[in-house]
């Protein structure tokens, strides 16, 4: 299995993208690695011959501040097109990046594709609950509006992932919405919770509120890209932000308070673990024709190893070939209905 | 300036209710309170005569599981609806509940009714930021589906709130969207965006992220009510789990960290209070006729108090005339155009 990885994106690349793939390398020799980018840099990284490790030289790189389609479009020999390039043409089976957001779902969606019956692909994320088993949410913000029937689709993806990548027999599917009542919410929330509750394949518990999201409320929680997006940074925002207070109360407690956080430090440490989201790996385009993963920007070696982990997974369960199959028969279905 | 109370609505009616009233009678001797309930039950928490307080007996109370439009429909003489309806005839100029919130907006809107040209009055509420400043965000959640030109109102209700309430004297509205370049969003957002930039009596300053709310990046927060709603349900949660978390690492961290905790003690409690939402007041409806203000259901003495004094500013300022005065105004122009 072999995985094309964008060795220019992210903040700390390619050190960080390379050393994280060495690392993977060593536990995962079922792997093989095609790493995109400047030749001459990504060799300076790699100290001496890597069995499952091969460049391809690549003479352009998107940048953050790139517009995501005309990037895609421009900078053709880019490290993250050519690899999105080699996905498309079966030369790897999955495609990894730390870079430009936008621009990796353009690749994803338009030169590796879309499975035919997922109209619009959804980016998922596992994110932290108190109780460590955590949460998949989608769509976190591929897409600024989303149909009833898109909600329904990321009820069935995100079950797919929940099952496989994080191994939950019956994932518990939950509607985000304004209220826990049915009939509650928007036109599309309203229909969305029709067509889930319809659906006999996923286990759908109903709406919930985002107020309950870290307490484990559901395994699964299905909303449209613009609320997701809005709840994901709230919850980075608003984690970041008491994290800041918490070390300004400390400092500002002076002697006393630094002794009470030295004393206090392995706690402080655990909260700061848990509400990690660079340890739970990348956020995954999911509802494409292969698995297609974001690593955070800041990426650095461990979260790298995170995320290939992730992919690894990915491959091993063969989701996206299990929703390819499952979609397949549904339209089978529905065609001899 | 008298103040209608809800007196049986809250989880601590109406003890909590009638003492936070008192306390703030003796504060506020500008204000008359008429409170709406159980006389027997009332009388028992007033001790003795209070020239600035007087009693109208009700024989009902609306719960907090009751339908909102149904119980305001069939439920006539209970403690909100009648209060309601003082402020409607005139017996009143504000209304105060700490009961069903969904009621109390349908006590606001169909009772005492909204101003002319606002099709969709908001919630908003002030927000702590972490410098202490807060911002006004609005609608939290009073619609479930809003138009731009409800997002332009919005703008405006925010405007004169921050002037008059927090006296701030130009206060930045920022429209909440999942980036900060203009042509970011939905339909909506983009739309809005422009009746937003084009109107010169907001401050607009573009485009804010949830992840920058609790940064202070704007004074005034525009967004539709499923958002707003999404957004304030995320941040509660978040900070309540982690102030979970941290009590959690104090105890598994046995005697030492109970030790390090005690030293730290004033730093937490400060924390606690930055992020503590009842001290800033009750969630305002606003766009309608006179000051409607839900305060929290489980408000105590203390945050009963901290409303009266927000409803004091409210009527001090005349805030809801001035707006009435605007819209007036406005209207004049465009016919007149």
């Amino acid at each position: 299995m072999k995985i094309a990885v964008d060795a220019m994106g992210g903040d700390f690349a390619p050190k960080a993208i390379v050393d994280g793939v060495k690392l993977a390398s060593k536990d995962f020799p079922n792997l093989e690695f095609i790493l995109f980018g400047d030749e001459a840099k990504i060799k300076e990284c790699l100290d001496g011959e890597n069995k499952n490790i091969s460049i391809i030289h690549t003479t352009q790189k998107i940048e953050g501040t790139d517009e995501p389609v005309k990037a895609i479009r421009k900078k053709k020999d880019s490290s993250m097109v050519r690899a999105a390039q080699a996905v498309k043409d079966g030369d790897a089976d999955a495609l990894l990046s730390a870079g430009n957001t936008g621009a990796l779902l353009a690749s994803g969606l338009f030169v590796i594709g879309r499975i035919k019956q997922v109209e619009r692909p959804a980016l998922l994320s596992t994110l932290p609950t108190i109780d460590g088993t955590g949460f998949d949410m989608l769509d976190l913000g591929a897409n600024a509006e989303n149909t009833a029937k898109h909600l329904l689709n990321y009820g069935t993806l995100g079950t797919f992932y929940a099952k496989n990548i994080r191994g939950i027999e019956n994932p518990r599917v939950g509607l985000l919405n304004n209220g826990t009542e049915p009939g509650k919410g928007t036109t599309l929330t309203k229909e969305a919770f029709k067509l889930l509750e319809a659906d006999e394949t996923i286990n759908f518990i109903g709406n919930i509120e985002a107020r309950d999201l870290l307490d484990g409320v559901a395994d699964v929680v299905v909303t449209d890209g613009f609320t997701g997006n809005a709840v994901l940074k709230t919850i980075e925002g608003t984690a970041s932000n008491m994290m800041k207070l918490l070390k300004e109360a400390i400092t500002e407690s002076g002697l006393r308070g630094k002794a009470g956080a030295l004393l206090l430090k392995n706690g402080l440490l655990g909260l700061k673990d848990k509400m990690d989201y660079e340890k739970a790996g990348g956020a995954v385009l999911f509802g494409v024709k292969a698995p297609v993963i974001k690593s955070h920007g800041s990426s650095k070696e461990q979260a790298i190893y995170s995320t290939i982990k992730q992919i690894n997974r990915m491959l091993e369960s063969n989701v996206v070939g299990q929703l390819v199959d499952y979609y397949q028969k549904e339209s089978e279905t529905q065609t001899n209905d």
